[in-house]
């Protein structure tokens, strides 16, 4: 995993960067990031499924519509989301103080190549004075290297213990693309389409409609196969700028670049969700379920899914308990039509340190040794279940954590 | 609510019960209990939806198929779930063994009159020793009054901590109807149909059908409509049997009667739901969540379902937080197709208390003493929560609990 000194977002060629604190916090933690190209970018971004999306994710929307950005601007403490027209005007007010500020430093952007994100308390309006404050101060701020990257990285955290962020490279022909991402978790976790945070920038020359589907494809296998606790977000956003700055003969149609440039993507997409759930909120263990054996992908996201959610699977994993009738049975209730008779349970990363409990739809008699085995396989802070339906060949791979007193005591008093 | 001293399932006519130690669970606590009728009983049940439906799941409804039954006999401690056709024959061995005890006695049943029910942990086989032992006692045991139906309802228990069942009685024509209930809860309740176990006498004259019509109708509204912690058990079961004693024209097909009946069904299915949650694992406090103005009830099911399962909302409830915004997003991520321009959401019971906190999409200012209504309407053991759907006049009432440490202290360690 990327540690906090390691270049990211101002990695590949045509970014700066910086993070600051507005006030929006009453920690005085830093709650603000820019993230700047040189030149308008491609661009593309997933966005919440939740019907109630934040006022930055309509503003958002709007603004990517014709698939070119040069500047994202993030706030944490407040999301400014289920906040009517109000929020709206706010979030277009933000992207257009970010035009003038880098108008007084010579630097001319148009207000719609400005994508605005936010995080935080739903319900409350953003205050514009902080955020002036914060526009400015980012502004001045700009900057690549390790640390305006790290600053970007924690001026977006919420309840996130650590700033996440990743860094890629890849040679397409004799040029090397390179891509750089930033992320935040850690509460209001599951996937639909994109969850959480994170924004991505790459120097690859791509037109906006083969980063979007590149996006797409990275997101699905990755951030939509994690859950901290099931609750989509209103804020979520993944967002991506091309400043096509590597050289590359430029990506326009599906082909063998596109293929090695999505692989990568997804890569990076894979190690920033790892560490958002590895930071859920309250987590002390990740576990990763393998669903295989199944008809459809689609119904094998639905078995892992109810694995991934079950609070009773998710205190099992938390006092390493191996009660793995509570995997069964989530995958009984996910909705997939499966059969107890084909269905067999995995538990531990791989042979011959794993011991199937579970085989065909009987439980397995197991020997002295593999009761020692299967304790020791629940005790890792890496916990692996392999559930296989026996009904085809789609598999899919998810993350979750477990559920600890610490994400109550987070939870239970986080407005007031 | 019913006291532990309260008549149940004895109080209908023609019914015996008792409860007894047989030594399945570790603690020492009750674990076995036995239902009688003197003759054969119209007889209807709901089950789990889970696809993993335990074994006694499988061969109750096999023995209900005919809408008969004499007898439901049931352990706690050992759920006989993920057990396979083992599992299956122990379950049947139960049955007779309950027939060859009776016989034993001079009570003539078949052993297809005989219903059995297990909770407890997955995966493991029954003891068939210490059933044959608990059986053999229950039959010794059975009695009419208080302390067999309170025996009865201990000797279901799992995690509950206090024992639940509950009467009604109606008039139909000249006749008193009686009905008695007794329940268990206490984790793994989310609704599918059927949640947890639930057993119930009447001594109605009834027709296998028109109970079987009866009992679909009050599940749906109280059973179903209840979450504590959204894994459906694989044991899920609430049956009912009916002596035909009351001396009512016996109900056989649709009408008056058969309304009335189903009202006063609905009523102890109610009470027994809201006891469950009650004391859902760990809980505190109990949250009703109405969703009005939905175009369906399948709609605004699926709302009131997203906000009881949601654990933000349930921790929020836990802290005594008006952390709103939690509350609307999770109809926000339901499914349900609502508008943010037609949402409101009111907390607290009823006007003058209640509190609007968004209108239409827009959150309310609130004047400082809307915020203390407020803060005391969360800070109650029973927290009310109404969204209006704005979309048409289908309404529905869900139950759900708060999350506590305890939930996770009493499920981080179960089977070990």
């Amino acid at each position: 995993m990327a540690k906090s000194s390691t270049r990211s977002i101002t990695l590949p060629r045509g970014f700066q960067a910086a993070g600051t604190t507005c006030g929006i916090k009453p920690s005085g933690k830093p709650d603000m990031a820019l993230i700047l190209a040189e030149h308008p970018c491609a661009a593309a971004a997933v966005f919440t499924k939740n019907r109630l999306p934040g006022a930055p994710v309509i503003a958002g929307k709007r603004h990517l519509r014709n698939g070119r950005a040069q500047a994202i601007v993030i706030n944490a403490g407040i999301a400014n989301d289920a906040t009517g027209q109000e929020g709206i005007d706010n979030a277009l007010t933000t992207c257009k103080l970010v035009t003038q500020e880098l108008a007084g430093r010579g630097i001319h952007i148009q207000p719609r190549d400005v994508v605005p994100s936010s995080t935080g308390v739903i319900g409350p309006h953003l205050p514009m004075d902080k955020i002036a404050r914060g526009v400015s101060q980012l502004a001045k701020k700009l900057a690549r290297g390790p640390k305006p990257d790290d600053d970007a990285a924690r001026g977006i955290m919420t309840t996130d213990l650590t700033p996440k962020s990743a860094n890629a490279s890849v040679k397409l022909g004799s040029a090397t693309v390179r891509l750089g991402g930033i992320a935040k978790g850690s509460g209001m976790i599951a996937p639909n389409m994109a969850t959480m945070l994170v924004f991505i920038t790459t120097d690859a020359a791509i037109s906006p409609a083969m980063l979007k589907l590149a996006l797409r494809q990275a997101t699905a296998v990755s951030f939509n196969r994690i859950s901290v606790d099931q609750h989509t977000s209103p804020s979520d956003t993944v967002a991506i700028l091309a400043s096509g700055l590597a050289g590359n003969r430029a990506i326009t149609r599906p082909g063998n670049a596109l293929d090695i440039f999505t692989e990568k993507l997804t890569q990076l997409c894979n190690n920033l969700a790892y560490q958002i759930v590895k930071d859920g909120e309250g987590a002390t263990r990740v576990f990763h379920v393998a669903v295989t054996g199944a008809r459809t992908e689609r119904e094998a996201d639905r078995v892992a899914k109810a694995v991934v959610d079950s609070p009773l699977v998710k205190t099992a994993v938390h006092g390493g308990d191996p009660n793995w009738g509570r995997i069964v049975t989530a995958a009984g209730y996910s909705g997939a039509p499966i059969s107890p008779q084909k269905l067999s349970l995995t538990i531990g990363r791989t042979r011959p340190q794993s011991v199937c409990v579970f085989d065909k739809g009987v439980p397995r008699p197991l020997t002295p040794a593999q009761e020692r085995r299967l304790k020791a396989a629940m005790k890792q802070k890496e916990v692996y279940f392999n559930l296989d339906l026996g009904r085809g060949n789609a598999a899919v791979n998810w993350l979750g954590c477990d559920l600890s007193r610490e994400y109550i005591r987070i939870n239970a008093d986080y407005t007031t």
